[in-house]
């Protein structure tokens, strides 16, 4: 167990001001944090990044993909690495929490053990990785992707932004995508520990002040599509109508109470609706809508899943509409490491910090690493659960409290180098 | 009661040749026919009908806003005029039936009674309204309303379409909107007759070749918005949310519940829906959508709009969602002259003709005439109810079946001076 951890005022003045300094870098004139991978913004932002590692005495240097490594060498290097950190790219108007805040809250927690308690036994590394929310190109973990081996960089990078810039073009303009630079897959990780908002509200309305997550949930996603017949409003009696937005609306209702009924940690969304030809005087003759499933729960995520598309199938033949459903994301919940969970837990209690087991209803970089090496992902609370907006809140105190159970862990892993 | 028929072969060549040559005046690319108000292909189709019209020994001539009429004087000139006909102009994308029918058969079956009766004792004329959709400026009943003294085009061409011209400078650009041209404000009709398609799919389905109008119905419309919290869809508890598209589809279910409950003639549509930020993955914190209510009887008509906006009102505060409910359209229902009605079915009858007295749920031109004389509207089927659409069709025998009836009316308003 650590002796001692950073001084809280102070540790909430260097926090603040390096996540200030970081939202700084920033593309156009959009609200909030813009931070889209291999643009200007974002290359400022990593080279900020290196310079403040280099300060705190960590060894830096950047992957073939423009993820970022402050590295501070243990002194049992057959021991593997620790690893901590996140990802340094945004969603368009986003906050400033999302990601920085778990590089951030790495590097002072690093700088703090370094200065306290010199050379660790395992080698400590701060990771900012170059991408996770797939804003720019339609992929995401771009970043932990090629450090775990699910994408690899010289094969991956076809897929084209918006504007029709293949994700290769763009990692090259930037200076990555080069054989000389550091191999991206990382075999050789002991630990992998990821500090995160909530971006949600489960631990501000249960008043707890860390999460301890067991499972990063996984989830399906589906395209619906509904389709009746476009007639016009006023003439065509309601025992005539063949109404996709009724139909939808059925559905929509069966499945938040069908989700409701299953209970926690199941949640089931319909986000995104398109009604044709979306005109107050003519009846919907096709509506598009999205679903969203998740669970921590493999075969119950499965047995959702088959039971809201055979409701929406049952709706949509009892009203006469066609329907279509096209899968078109699915992953498996992924559960933490149970030893570095209960060890998470043993220090919430030792700091005597009110936390909570939960899972992550978001992906997260964590999901991968879990793959490779043993991995742990803590929690803050976000003010109101709102994310992925310039509203994006946590208390300064609360960030302070998160860096206080990474450096335990951290200190416990490297250098008590403890078994996992 | 007429004592012959025009012959109805020859009749249905008339008419389909008619219909095609003025689907022929359309605008641009788009599929159907594109006949806006003041455009060439508007311009184009009137003066092809003061063509016709002239051609069948009429008397034509265009008032101010660019309605054109079409005049067999009567020898009782004191005794007003019976007029029929309906609006040139279309929606984007139209069929060739909707509007342009009632003028074509009109002009037939008056072109038909000149040359087997000679002149009538009452004045008939054949009226080709310039506008009735509202598809370009944002207005509609714009013919008719200048007609009846609704709009006085010398005070209300201010509105400007999609391109920001004004009505008024649109009117001039086509040569009208001059002082010179003939008055647009009728006080000389004895009555008035409009034939249409039903745009529904009533008659087709009750296999009834004549729909007899006893009422257009009113109408109330809502543009209605829900507004909870856009929280993430993975991080947000079912118990947690407060997601305006459940709330939404909720409401678009109940409606639909006392719709049906309450019965023919009532209709309400939800036909438009969006949704904020309509995002699979987040809960959709702002939901706006439509909705349309129309009956035949005014006080069911208020009380249904009433009782349903007080359901999303219930639903709202039961989901704690902010609701706002905006009504934007709101006309009463136009009961037709009973004893035009009353002659019209028994005409249906003499010719052997299958009818159904019915309400109108679409808005047309005689609900205006209705306030300054005696009206009726005589309906033929639309296959599949479709209209507004490329694929509107009525089958030529029954576009003559309405010629047969229109002539039949106007014969006895005309030459047998009737009282109505």
């Amino acid at each position: 167990m650590i002796s001692n951890l950073p001084e809280t005022n102070e540790m909430i003045g260097e926090l603040t001001r390096l996540l200030d300094e970081l939202a700084a870098f920033s593309d156009g004139a959009e609200p909030g944090v813009t931070r889209l991978l291999y643009t200007p913004a974002w290359s400022k932002a990593q080279r900020f990044l290196a310079d403040k590692m280099a300060e705190a005495g960590l060894e830096t240097r950047f992957d073939a993909v423009g993820n970022l490594y402050g590295r501070l060498p243990g002194t049992n290097p057959d021991a593997g690495v620790v690893l901590t950190g996140s990802h340094i790219d945004t969603v368009r108007s986003a906050g400033k929490y999302d990601g920085a805040y778990g590089i951030v809250a790495g590097l002072a927690a690093v700088a703090f053990l370094k200065k306290m308690h010199g050379s660790p036994r395992r080698t400590l590394e701060v990771v900012s990785f170059c991408e996770e929310e797939g804003s720019r190109f339609p992929l995401a973990y771009w970043g932990s992707g090629n450090a775990t081996g699910v994408y690899d960089w010289r094969k991956d990078g076809d897929r084209a932004d918006e504007e029709g810039v293949p994700l290769r073009e763009a990692m090259q303009d930037c200076g990555f995508g080069r054989d000389d630079l550091a191999e991206c897959r990382r075999t050789d990780l002991a630990a992998f520990v990821e500090l995160h908002i909530e971006q949600g509200m489960v631990l501000e309305r249960m008043e707890k002040r860390i999460g301890v997550v067991e499972t990063i949930v996984g989830q399906r996603r589906y395209a619906i599509t509904l389709e009746g017949a476009a007639n016009h409003a006023g003439t065509t009696p309601m025992t005539m109508r063949q109404d996709a937005a009724a139909g939808a609306a059925e559905c929509i209702v069966r499945l938040e109470a069908l989700a409701s009924q299953w209970g926690e940690p199941l949640v089931a969304t319909v986000g995104k609706i398109e009604a044709q030809p979306n005109t107050p005087n003519v009846i919907a003759g096709t509506v598009d809508f999205s679903l969203d499933i998740r669970h921590a729960d493999e075969w119950r995520l499965n047995a959702f899943s088959e039971l809201a598309l055979s409701e929406i199938e049952r709706i949509a033949v009892r009203r006469r509409l066609k329907h279509r459903i096209t899968p078109w994301l699915s992953t498996k919940p992924v559960p933490m490491n149970p030893s570095l969970t209960r060890a998470t837990e043993r220090i919430c209690q030792q700091l005597i910090l009110p936390y909570r087991r939960m899972v992550s209803g978001a992906g997260h970089d964590a999901q991968l690493l879990a793959a490779v090496c043993p991995t742990a992902m803590i929690f803050v609370p976000s003010k109101a659960g709102i994310s992925h907006s310039p509203h994006e809140f946590t208390e300064p105190r609360m960030l302070a409290d998160g860096v206080s159970v990474l450096a335990s862990m951290l200190y416990e892993l490297a250098y008590e180098e403890q078994r996992i």
